[in-house]
This record gives structure tokens, sequence and C-alpha cells, in this order.
């Protein structure tokens, strides 16, 4: 019998917002990736083709965390249809030493999001301008917000362009945002137009054919495509890879499967072979980020299980200082 | 946010003994897999060498079952040592309609102590003797006396021998299912004296080398081994396949990498391609199993997802009906 620390989604919201901290703890998880020998595991993937759904269950040992999580994320995309989220889920937090269970935290996905942005905002910190002001946001979903607000945190990100396949939607996230974010945000009719003079372009939507065109990028543009998390999205032209000076996975074996680089490589515009800097390494200062002002830069974000082990050892840490969560005996 | 139904390990001795209802639970769960259109991904499997550690994740969606569970098994091996058991593990189970999480069932490893011997019932039931009177029983842990428990329900066993590389472990097996199952069981001091005249023999050991030799073996006895759930267990010798008239796995893609079977390949004993009938194809009738008395087969059974997702709804069912567990707000 062990005691069991249960977080509900309420509950992390608050002790885990997408803040500084959380980046830093993200930006540790890749740096650990890149120095230490973690275990990270394939993916496991159950689709329910019935239902329209899929489940990814990932998974990372860090050496020198004392736990690590283990993450089960459904996407069943029928749901709106009977008003529920796509996406939901939850942790559960084993001690490495023991595998004993400490924590199970029904987040519904929360800290997926947390550490999917916080992503984002290290991918920008290492390969996006200095002074990189303006934001190139495409969909406008909870990662779109969330990426905007997570750039905010590594840049001095003062106006954004977002556009979604559904208009009002992106009308909708260009006012929201303008609010909560106290910037200029303002909805565009065309991707092309939201690219067009960002400095920092963030994909995030779920699609099955590129969003993005080699054509409209210009030098100094850095574009994080963080949508593609299975073999069939993909958002990203595999053209635009000729007008790369610098293509960042954030694991290399899971975006030749699943990434950006997937669709690139059988395109035939990319070697299968081909060898590329992981964000990690980048992060632990083995190899530079951005070199000039005028490169392209691509960070290729498929989420790792690394993350969540990181993220969901910050929500336990904090939820234990502050005696938050039921603890149940197993 | 919805509703998660917690059920802890209590709930769940009190909700699932292993009785004829989990055997039959287990035995339609390996009928599904041979008949239905079963989603069962490879195991995901998580090294933490650090602390002679495994995590095993097993999952699988069975058409028709509106619920799937995930199970996350981890084995540390040095807990022992500080009087901690070395399996443990907890299951979820989310709808197979939405992927929305309706139950956590902290049961500590219990539920798949019972489908894992379910399954060695189910495996006799289709493989052993109808007369079968005698087990064999080599290994004195959970499963040793838990199979030996699970024989009893589908045949009319009437003594037991048991053997464990520790001799007072297996001599206080003996003592305790003696008084427990009403039946004469006796401790012997050979792997060899257990197998000797057992009409039914359960291998139940972690052992890394082979602990039943093909020597051993004689006309109308039933084999199954257990303990193989790792590429490096390995509890029968390869030369017993030669003398097999029926070698039966739960799964082939799995016995092919972690049972019995990959070590047989391995010594050459079998060919790499051999097609075998699986344990499901037997009970939904599309194959027969033992054809005559004095038939030598073996069941090698190293663990599927679908026999937790069925042990995992009946537990729920089970727990609905009651009215137990907690309910939980995520």
């Amino acid at each position: 019998m062990a005691d069991v620390t249960i977080l509900t989604e309420r509950d992390l919201r608050a002790l885990v917002p997408l803040d500084a901290a959380a980046v830093t703890c993200v930006e540790q998880a890749f740096a650990a990736l890149a120095t230490q020998n973690v275990e990270m595991p394939p993916i496991l993937r159950l689709d329910i083709a019935d239902a329209n759904g899929e489940v990814d269950v990932k998974t990372a040992y860090v050496p020198g965390i004392d736990s690590f999580a283990i993450k089960i994320s459904p996407g069943f995309f029928d749901n709106p249809k009977i008003g529920l989220p796509s996406v939901n889920g939850l942790m559960v937090v084993l001690s490495a030493k023991t595998g004993i269970l400490e924590a199970a935290l029904f987040d519904n996905g929360y800290l997926t999001d947390v550490r999917t942005a916080a992503a984002g905002a290290v991918a920008a910190k290492y390969l996006a301008r200095a002074d990189a002001e303006t934001a190139g946001i495409l969909g406008a979903g909870v990662q779109a917000r969330l990426q905007l607000k997570a750039l905010m945190l590594v840049r001095p990100i003062k106006s954004a362009q977002i556009w979604a396949r559904d208009a009002a939607k992106a009308e909708r996230a260009a006012e929201e945002l303008s609010r909560e974010l106290s910037i200029a945000v303002r909805a565009v009719t065309s991707a092309k137009a939201a690219v067009h003079d960002a400095d920092v372009v963030v994909t995030t939507t779920p699609s099955r054919e590129p969003v993005l065109q080699a054509g409209w990028l210009s030098p100094g543009q850095h574009v994080t495509a963080m949508g593609s998390d299975a073999e069939h999205k993909n958002e990203i032209d595999p053209a635009v890879f000729s007008r790369l000076n610098h293509y960042v996975p954030d694991r290399l074996g899971q975006t030749k499967v699943l990434g950006e680089l997937h669709h690139a490589i059988e395109a035939g515009a990319v070697r299968k072979d081909a060898a590329f800097t992981e964000l990690g390494e980048i992060v632990a200062g083995k190899v530079a980020g951005r070199r000039e002002d005028d490169e392209i830069t691509l960070a290729d974000l498929t989420g790792t299980g690394v993350q969540d082990t990181a993220i969901a050892t910050l929500a336990r840490q904090r939820a234990t200082s502050a005696g938050a969560g039921q603890i149940f005996s197993s």
C-alpha cells in the first residue's frame, strides 16, 4: 500500500502556469536529452479507427530526476461534434528508484499544453533573432494562443498576425489575445499574410497538407512547426527545406518518422541519412543556434517524453510545497 | 471535467477474485483476439538500469468493448532488499468512444496477477488432458500459487508438486497451498521431480536459463510457460520444442521476441518463419487444441493487452454494480 497524490486539472492550472519557470524546466529537459543517458523509448500508439481516435503514450527516464512520468494522450477527433474536447489525457508519476506509483495527474492534457508551448519558447530562444518583434501564428486553437504567450517570455514581441482556416476563429483569437497579452494581435485572411514580415512564425495546425510555402519565407525568419505529431500530419512544404540555414528537430529519430522532416524525406527534398543537430544539443551549448541575423531557421517539434517527465516533476514539487492535491492510499 | 472512478487494490481484490468468471473473461479476450479486429500495439518498454528496473506499458482496443485499459507494469528487482514488492503498477481505463478517462485502478499489479493466472487456466482448458489430476509447479511466488488455484478451476487436480530454487520457499508454499486449496501439495527438491508424472506443468520463474529440460517430459503432458515476458527470460530448454506435438503462443508476434519461442529460434531449434496457432484461435474453435491423450503440448504466455482490457472492464462493471470506489472530478 502506497500513498498516491492525486492532482486535478484545476490544481495543476494553479500550480504550473505557462511562465518563465516552465520554460526553464523544459529547457533543462532538452539539455538533459543531449547530455545525459536518457532512456526514451519510442512512442506507444494505439489507433481506434472506429471512433476516429488515437492514443499516444510517452515516457522518459532522466538520470538525476528521482521520478519519471508516463503520459497518456488520447486524441478523439469527433469529440467536438458532441461538445467534448478532442484532446485530453493524464500523466502518472512513478518513482525511478522503486517503480512505485507516486502521483496521478488528471490534467486533461493541460500539462502537455504547457510543456509544448514551453518547447516553442525554447526553440525561439535559441533560433529566433534576439530582436524579434513580430509573430506570425498559423492556427487559432489552444496551442496558437499558448505559443504566442510563450514567445513573449523569450522575445520582445510587440505584435502578432494570426491566420486560421476558420476566419471567425482567427478573429476571436486575435481579439482575446490582444486583450490578454496587451499587444496588437490582428487576424489576417491568408497564411501567407501571417508569415509575411513576421520575425517568428509558429505553425500550430493539425493540417495534413502543407500550410507554409517556401516562397513566403524571407531572410532572418525563424519558424517553429509544432502541429505535426503523427505520420499523416504535415504543415511545412518540403521545398521549404532548401531555403533553411538550420533545421533543428526536437528528436531526430522522431521527426524522421512523425515530423515535418518525414515529409521532406518522402518528397526527396532531404536525404534520409542527413544529420541534424537536435534542439537539446544547442541548449546544452554543444552547437550554436542562430549564427547570423539573415539565416532562416526551422524547429520541428514532435513532443518528447523528457518534457513530460520534467513538467510532471515540477508539478509534483510544487504540489508538495503547497500541500496541494489529495492523498490516496492505493 | 469528467468523473473518474478510483479503485484501490483492496476494492479490486474484493471485486475480482480469481474464479471461473475471471477465467471466462480472459477466455473471451483470447477469442476476440482471434476473431475481431483487435488493435494491440507492441509493448512500450522503459529500462531503468540504474535501479535494476523496467516498466512495460500494454494496451489493446477490442471492438465491442466500450472502454480500453492501458496498463503500466513496473518491475524493480532490487525492491525486495528494501522490503518492497518487485512488481506493482496500475491500470487506467479510457472510453473507446471519446478517449475520456473513466477509471484509475490502483491495483499494485493485482489485476495482472489474476489475468495472468486466468490465462494459464484457459491454456490448460484447451490443451491439458481432460482427466489431468497432478500439477507440477516450478517457482514458488505469487504466480506459482495462483496458477495452481487457476488450474483447479478447469481440471480435476487432486495433487501438486512444487519446486523452487529456494527450498524453504517451496516448503512454505506447499504447506499454505495444501491448506488453502484442500489438496495434497508437496515440495520437491528438483525441477525434474516436479515435472515427473505431472499431467500439467506450469513454469512461473523469472529464470534466465532453462529450468525445464526436454528429457524430463513424457507423453500426455501439458506445459504452460508463463515466466518469460522479457527478452532475457528463458524457462524452457530449446530442445523441448522437438518433443512438442503442439506449441501454442498467446501472441506469436510477441513470443518470437519475448517468449520461449524466441530462445528456441535463437538456438536454431525452430525456424524463424515457422507458423503456429495462437491460443485465441483454439478458443475461438478455428483450430483444435489437444487432439490425443499422448500429445505433449506447450503454451507460451507472454501476456497480452486484451487480457488487461478484459479484466479492467470486468472490474469496472462490478464496481459500478456494487457502487464501489471513489468518484473524483478531474
